[in-house]
């Protein structure tokens, strides 16, 4: 008998007893064994918390990213093997390509994602805040990792999206992770584990799989442990109302399945490109995966006087669609992921018959192109119309989560709106329009309710990644039914394994802590000038404060002939009444420039290689003729850059505060701009 | 009998029954009474959502902000009348302050905040994502308010405050809100609800007060209601647990009591000016509200050999505070809430006695002025000692919700983290030390277990706003026992009351829907210049093409000697060798000088009435004398802007999306600027 292994503490383990028979969704066939019976959940936590948390908190942002690169070209070579398993769970080769690579994709999409973190375990999080009159007391906000374990509890359908999205998160923000997926598909998840622990990659304690039931483990959760779960409400409720959960405030973040809707515009007209687009679009939601998707489209809400075109055409469409062997390259459709997911379909359809009929499909018989449907998990996409949505509430609460949707009526775009609304919160929803201010009122209207919107159209649709897909970049999750639960959105996912801590004291102190310098800090300087520093050598506060410029009338006219900018402001004495300015004032332009000019050291080819750009500038004082300026120009953050290849130059960027002052001392201008510095030790490239 | 009244459904409504007697703290005489029963909850619920929430969504961040600056302004005209009702509830009259005036203080907070906000009822979040190659696909995040009701359920210590810092965050967000604090003060709520009532400053239904008991209201909650609760951990627990909360993943943060600690640096000596610092602090938060702060101070750490001398020195220092009617000019620290609290704080001393000894104070007597200890809840403040932390765990673990606290050993600085995090969560710890890199450390090793850390020393400890102040800009909540929950912290806190969601589509839709304008989305040009519009005028997507400027090595040699930046890669031949150049490159500034003298219109005296900054820059391809650049000029988005004077000349913000080109097409720089642009029509200041 094949068992399946769990990977608990280091090594990898069988279960007790024979455990839970497994069966290849095309074939029926039993593939495998899981048990996680007689496991330790304990010893698993706390080895994720005393051996993998420690090696991951210590390590860089960067140097967390590097490490998911690594795992995701390392994964990318294994390809085909993951390909092959994946058939088994009944998917085709383009389901599996959103599951496998689009799983891999999110390590890629993470890993880049260090470049917006400093190369610190740690980062500061939104502005600083002076909280004192005389700028001697300050506050801000660090993040800084959790000290437990992320325990994601995953869904069947997406046995490696599914660790990998979260775990890709998890890690980048410093946390290890315990996966328990769903058991049906985990010989999938469980051959990628292996890969993974295989390739020796991550730091031991960073990830144990539990193939088979949970067991205990949520007894031993505390509170610097955050739990993730994608799956159903129900076992979503059971689960997050664990009284150890609750007691010890773990952050539970919850995914479940949900009602998403499309809308069809009421500009779309039938035969346009639009109408195309939206048909293709219910069509693609109805049958990828076998409708196996949390986000996929269950309820299609079309204007009343479109619903025959509407189902004729989605029912034309998914004629073409063909089912059976996900080997074969012919179909376009696989299985379900097991014949009990087969049996609940069903009996959810069965509920939904009740307010709607059935306008295409079968429940009893499906076409297969080389497949038995005695044996593998095979079903028709079942089409319905529901004529009375409001009255048959079933379309809005019933959950068949297979290749079923339901098409509805609306009378008005507001009653589209609050159709969307009867979902209770959904994961996601779309509307197919052209029309900017329809698309405005959907978004704004039914916004509350959902977790993402898609506008779709022509304009778009090629280039769409559609409705059914969460990408790394973007939030995924929804309100009410959906869970809750927000998950990725770029850096918003690394939030969630991370404490957020607000750090008061003096800018000394702040600055210490952050290494970002705080205005009021106070500088160090000495006889070398910043920009003849290596990368290396410079410290964060250290400070020049420049020689002194008059800015001249010849300076203001000069400057307008050189940039072409003559605006009256600049060059007009006879037309500022009623304007803010007194006299005509130097450009903002001139005066960044100058100060340039001031702080720039001219002597020698020195390590500063390039000025990049700014990140904010304000010109807060008008400077006349005959003022005189002078610049604090203060290193205020250094951030570690990699190489890309050997024969780059070695280098990072540093950020430096440009205060400009006038002969009051009062500041006219304030700027952070950014250089890039060589370093003057070479390193090989990462 | 005086029964106070509830606030139901736009009326004030009086409950059933004699409900529960409320009593002066001092005195011990009755003051009211207060009954919820018979109101209709479900009722408050769905008028909350039906009337308050239509009608705060639809407004703008700056009305809603401009709505909280005008209560702010009302209640203060009450100030009198508020601090003579809080002597009822034991405060002195630097207690109320923190009670009244800083729960106002919220107010002005969260109104100024409206700044950070566009002038509409929703916002972006972060920054926008192409996510297609030829850029006809896009995402990007919107916050927009939540459709429910903000359901705050609120602690006996902040009658106002506790309120105040709430609602003035769900307000601005655009939610209504229903308030219950806790029954024992709430005379003083009911005293500040009727204030809000009269002035008519808020729309219908956007606030309703409970006084007494909750009721069945929690069975009435619904996904897009948010609830919020400060208290014990074990009330929390209870309400977190309700089976409505769970199964409609209705978001519920809590705030709860922590074991918050204060640590000693090994730097600081006695005498010094930070031992004092450190004294003062401890005094402080064991005294004020009579140590009835969720954020006092219950354990002190400090080196082993200093315990004998910090123990004398704050006993020293509560000897000298004077106890007694709060009224009175002479009295520091006044009464506990009430009886019922002074018999816990009591039981739960007797608990840490267990394991401590008392080093100071009385458990049977007190010193008092102008008081009778018989008939106020009167107490003497408690100084402890447990000289073993790691085995009498007690004081780690109960908390004793008056003057009370617990002065304990640590051995060295990594040992003072680890005894940090034995409170398993709390809101806010402090360290005082003038040692950067202790600090450091100690922040960062127990960051994870706090929601806030205090660095004080003699540099910030006079404009040190203290251990136990929540400030409106910085986060409030803190992980584990202090329940998980976030507040305030600036606009996260009104992130709380909205729901993100991530928005699909092309940049034309995306830019229709979002009102700023996404690079793709094509502009409109029309023989106007943007330059010579009225704000009013301007529409997001308004496009200027420039003209062509060739940038000229006289134009480059002409900068440097202009600005004074004569940096060698702009101007020596010689050395560019293993620099990123292969010419000597125009300077930067000088391509957005020129640029600016390609887009500005000098032709009148235009609307526009000057540059003020720059959001973001980055020079991103190098420019060679001989190229010639174009620019892109593009409005990216309106912000309006509020007269403060009724002389102020009326205008509005435009921020200007500048794409400068060469003679290839590529982008060599690509900025955010802004303006400001006056508008045509004027308007009273508001």
């Amino acid at each position: 008998m094949n068992k399946l292994e769990n990977f608990v503490t280091g090594r990898w383990v069988t279960g007790d007893g024979e455990g839970q028979a497994l069966f290849n969704a095309v074939t029926g066939e039993t593939l495998a064994h899981a048990s996680s019976k007689g496991l330790d959940f304990k010893a698993m936590t706390d080895y994720a918390r005393t051996v993998g948390n420690p090696a991951l908190r210590k390590m860089t942002f960067h140097e967390r990213g590097r490490m998911l690169r690594a795992l995701a070209l390392h994964l990318q070579k294994e390809l085909p093997r993951f390909y092959e398993i994946s058939y088994q769970t009944g998917a085709t080769r383009a389901d599996s390509w959103i599951d496998i690579e689009g799983g891999i994709g999110n390590l890629f999409s993470y890993a880049s994602l260090r470049r917006k973190f400093p190369n610190q375990p740690y980062t500061m999080d939104g502005e600083s805040h002076n909280l004192s009159k005389a700028s001697t007391f300050m506050g801000t906000h660090l993040l800084v990792p959790k000290e437990g374990v992320a325990i994601h509890i995953n869904a069947f359908n997406f046995p490696v999206w599914g660790m990998l999205e979260k775990v890709a998160v998890n890690w980048l923000a410093g946390m290890p992770a315990i996966v328990k997926p769903a058991t049906v598909t985990c010989f999938l998840t469980e051959a990628v584990v292996r890969s993974i622990v295989d390739s020796g990659i991550l730091p031991p304690g960073a990830l144990q799989l539990i193939c088979g039931s949970a067991g205990d483990l949520l007894d031993h959760v505390q509170s610097q442990d955050v739990i993730t779960f994608t799956g159903s409400a129900s076992t979503g409720l059971k689960l997050k109302s664990h009284p150890v959960i609750l007691r010890e405030s773990v952050p539970f973040n919850m995914e479940a399945d949900s009602l998403n809707c499309i809308i069809l515009g009421e500009d779309v007209e039938p035969g346009s490109p639009d109408w195309d687009v939206f048909i293709k679009e219910v069509r693609k939601e109805m049958t990828v995966k076998a409708g196996q998707k949390c986000t996929a489209i269950r309820r299609v809400f079309v204007p009343e006087n479109k619903m025959e075109a509407v189902w004729k055409a989605v029912a034309n469409a998914l004629e073409q669609t063909t089912i059976g062997n996900p080997k074969n390259e012919k179909v376009r459709m696989g299985a379900l992921a097991g014949q009990t997911q087969k049996s609940e379909v069903l009996e959810q359809v069965s509920k939904l018959l009740a307010g709607s009929q059935l306008v295409y499909g079968s429940l009893d018989s499906v076409q297969l192109i080389d497949a038995d449907p005695a044996k593998g998990a095979f079903i028709s996409p079942l089409l319905l119309v529901n004529d009375k949505p409001f009255q048959q509430s079933a379309s809005h609460e019933v959950e068949a989560f297979g290749p079923v949707s339901t098409i509805m009526p609306y009378k008005s775009a507001d009653e589209a709106i609050v159709l969307s609304r009867l979902g209770k919160g959904s994961l996601v929803s779309s509307i197919v329009t052209s029309d900017p201010s329809l698309a405005r009122d959907y978004v704004l209207g039914a916004g509350p309710w959902h977790g993402r919107i898609l506008v779709l159209n022509q304009a778009c649709a090629k280039e769409s990644t559609g409705h059914g897909s969460p990408l790394p970049l973007l939030v995924h999750g929804g309100p009410g039914r959906a869970g809750g639960g927000e998950e990725m959105g770029g850096i918003r996912g690394v939030k969630h394994y991370m404490q957020r801590l607000a750090i008061q004291g003096s800018p000394e102190m702040i600055t210490a802590i952050t290494q970002v310098y705080q205005p009021g800090a106070g500088g160090r300087e000495d006889r070398i000038h910043p920009f003849r520093k290596y990368f290396e050598e410079l410290q964060v506060g250290d400070q020049l404060l420049t020689g002194k410029r008059t800015i001249t009338e010849t300076d203001i006219v000069n400057f307008a002939n050189l940039s072409w900018d003559h605006f009256y402001a600049h060059t007009d004495h006879t037309s500022l009444e009623g304007t803010l300015f007194e006299k005509p004032v130097a450009h903002g332009y001139l005066i960044l420039s100058a100060a340039a000019g001031l702080f720039v050291d001219s002597s020698a080819k020195g390590p500063v290689l390039l000025n990049y750009g700014i990140d904010e500038l304000r010109f807060v004082k008008p400077v006349y003729a005959g003022s005189t300026i002078q610049v604090r120009f203060t290193c205020k953050e250094k951030i570690d850059q990699e190489k890309k290849l050997d024969t780059d130059l070695p280098k990072g960027i540093v950020k430096w505060l440009v205060e400009v002052m006038d002969e009051t001392g009062e500041q006219v201008a304030i700027a952070t701009i950014l250089t890039m510095v060589q370093k003057q030790k070479d390193e090989p490239s990462k």
